[in-house]
């Protein structure tokens, strides 16, 4: 008999159907035994009260996560999960387990430690919320694909192992590079800027690396960088505006095509709002003062308590979950950012508050390749290491910017998880390295 | 004025309109003088008899990929590409080049030796054809993607930093991974495996690193791996099958949306039959020893000359540009290969190759942990390095199987390129490591 999906059972009530996955739960209520079979996509009820038919189980003392093939007859109930479940069964082992798991995914929350839910991620994110967690995560990805392809922009892969470090010589990873130095890409911002040069609107997914030596709830040193460059803008707010239209066509997809998998994972959807509001860095910074009482008005960054203040006031005071604060001091950006040019000491970039922590930061970027000399003089930075990247200015490039968003920080805010590897496949940090 | 694309200044004749982009090129004939703009999407002619109108370019001697505004008035033009030309021009300079290219790419073909070309690809990318072969890269990127979607795969984004080599200790790039040694992933193998238990079907468009230590005109050090895996297939023909459909797609697609690039790159698409020819290694080797007299039947992998032979032996008896060879010799295969239950010494493998190259390489993979025990033991390979990936195993896996599909390679065998260089955005090798 022909496979058919757990998700395809409610349209086959009184055919007999075959069903095949892993033994997701068993449970006996008296003298009834119910099975649950988790497949692709879904999980399927099945019931019996003969002993017998449970026999391919338990006769060989099998555990959960066997993969069985089940036949049944489907029967609409109103108590099954879904309205209907499979009786009459005849089940036949396709791969036995005969260990325990180490941690059960059969109850609707994984009561694990996280470290625990992280050392056994290989079982772990087969847990139906797990699951659509990272299916959240691909639907964030074809969204912000699907969109930026429709205004325009080319995808792009670049190198992720390079001759300089980006932005910095700080937290990267060396490379035995055939016994030459070589590092893994701290952000494609080189390649993508280049390729402004190529296509004018360019995008990537792809792993990002950052050696970062603390350990944080919201650092990883592996993470999935979605980001865009585009030509000819005006300036950051350009940008900005690309921005709000990109996240209100990844959100309204996802209530759109998602609702199941949001509603497992208990995900709490924003609204984007027509205009997002924004402040200057330097109105955050007194408006925090006038709030609060604290004054860090001469601090050139915004700290995690600053910035959940200024996401409590966005919501509010205007009922949004997102905020912009632009012109961050030019002290603390990378030297290919653009200045304001009425506010030299500030720049032309901004980061993005979502629920009061930065999930995109973005700006415009110089584009004139005196610009970039003088820049890289400025931070006393030899041009030698930068000889390619420099050659995209040399022979013109158009007013530029972009902006990066990381994927599994934008899952961390939508689900309310409090640590950033809650939220990714398979974490990589200080001390993980494995699995 | 508001920017027009170049693409649309054909429904705007007799309109005056704003173009913007790069000076491609001038050129005098005579008294008239012929400017071509170059936008993210095209390209548009301008004319002009007037000097003075090019003041802005020539009074400060300005070069080629100059970024300029242009405006003018729409004049149809048989003589003219694309039917249409700009005249009555009004120029303004966005952003001055003052030197002169190191590479022209204003000509029908860039001139240049491959070393220069990809030591500029910074610039060199920005020629139409090179910029059509890496639109058309976008192209079969989305399709890869779609057609999978579309049958119920999930995209996935796995770890590229790892604790352990995927398939063997050669050939891999060593990290500094805080103090500890981790590795670039050669594949994302070992995660498209686990996650199989996850979604049942998964897949990943992704950077894969190979420390190749010899310079080829087929291996790069790294390149981009277009990644697929199923779970509940029957063997390695269930995979060959999904393989078609997924080819047959992407190809279509480029047939419908991708024309004005297939021209530009002269590529010369393949039809994929309904059924792909298929040989098993061993016949295939016979058939080599019939053809052309060489006797490496004893041999346990095909040489390239050997894959070219049977290419054109698919060409000439089946008309086929596509050919599988399947059943490997394990000896030749990694640990996770399943052997062909009848033949043991031959595994359930198979190679794809396009126009006699090797193109995409999958096989059904074993399932059962005993099995996985059995064969590291064969190796003499400990367990303990692949602790995570045997969980998946432990914790009950189907029969399931996969294939990876290299994205420049394909995109050179479809352009008749005969270095892998040509096709790869920004190269990795022995010795290259910039730009």
């Amino acid at each position: 008999m022909e496979r058919i999906r757990t998700t395809e059972v409610q349209a086959h009530v009184s055919d007999r159907v075959c069903v095949q996955g892993w033994l997701h739960a068993v449970r006996r209520l008296g003298g009834v035994n119910f099975l649950v079979l988790r497949d692709g996509w879904g999980t399927v009820q099945a019931v019996t009260e003969q002993e017998a038919d449970l026999a391919p189980i338990t006769q060989a003392e099998l555990q959960t996560e066997s993969l069985i093939a089940l036949e049944g007859l489907v029967v609409a109930s109103a108590q099954a999960p879904g309205g209907v479940e499979l009786q009459q069964l005849q089940i036949t082992v396709l791969t036995p387990v005969r260990e325990a798991l180490p941690v059960l995914i059969s109850k609707r929350e994984v009561k694990a430690q996280l470290p625990v839910l992280l050392d056994h991620a290989v079982v772990t994110n087969r847990h139906p919320g797990r699951r659509a967690l990272f299916r959240l995560s691909a639907g964030v990805m074809a969204a912000f694909r699907g969109y930026l392809n429709s205004v325009g922009f080319t995808e792009i892969q670049t190198p992720k192992v390079v001759a300089s470090a980006t932005e910095s010589g700080a937290n990267v990873f060396a490379i035995d590079y055939f016994g030459r130095p070589a590092y893994l890409a701290q952000s494609p911002q080189f390649y993508k800027q280049i390729m402004v040069g190529v296509f004018e609107r360019v995008f990537e997914v792809g792993p990002v690396f950052r050696a970062e030596p603390h350990a944080t709830a919201r650092h990883l040193s592996e993470y999935v960088s979605m980001d865009l460059e585009l030509g000819f803008i005006e300036n950051h707010f350009t940008v900005m505006g690309v921005l709000r239209n990109l996240l209100d066509h990844i959100f309204t997809t996802l209530q759109s095509q998602y609702s199941a998998e949001l509603a497992l994972v208990g995900a709490n959807l924003p609204t984007v709002p027509a205009t997002i509001p924004h402040l200057h860095f330097s109105e955050a910074k007194e408006l925090v003062y006038q709030l609060h009482g604290v004054d860090e008005r001469n601090e050139p960054d915004l700290s995690p308590q600053e910035e959940r203040w200024l996401g409590a006031w966005a919501q509010s005071e205007h009922g949004s979950d997102f905020l912009f604060v632009t012109g961050y001091p030019m002290s603390k950006r990378p030297f290919y950012t653009h200045p304001d040019p009425a506010r030299p000491a500030y720049s032309n970039s901004f980061d993005l508050l979502f629920r009061g922590i930065e999930l995109v930061t973005g700006g415009q970027r110089l584009h004139r390749y005196e610009d970039y000399l003088a820049a890289l003089a400025a931070r006393k930075l030899s041009t030698e290491p930068f000889v390619g990247y420099l050659e995209a200015f040399r022979y013109g490039m158009p007013p530029h910017g972009g902006l990066a968003i990381g994927l599994e920080r934008l899952l961390m805010q939508l689900t309310g998880a409090t640590n950033l590897r809650e939220t990714t496949l398979f974490p990589r940090d200080l001390s993980r390295l494995t699995p």
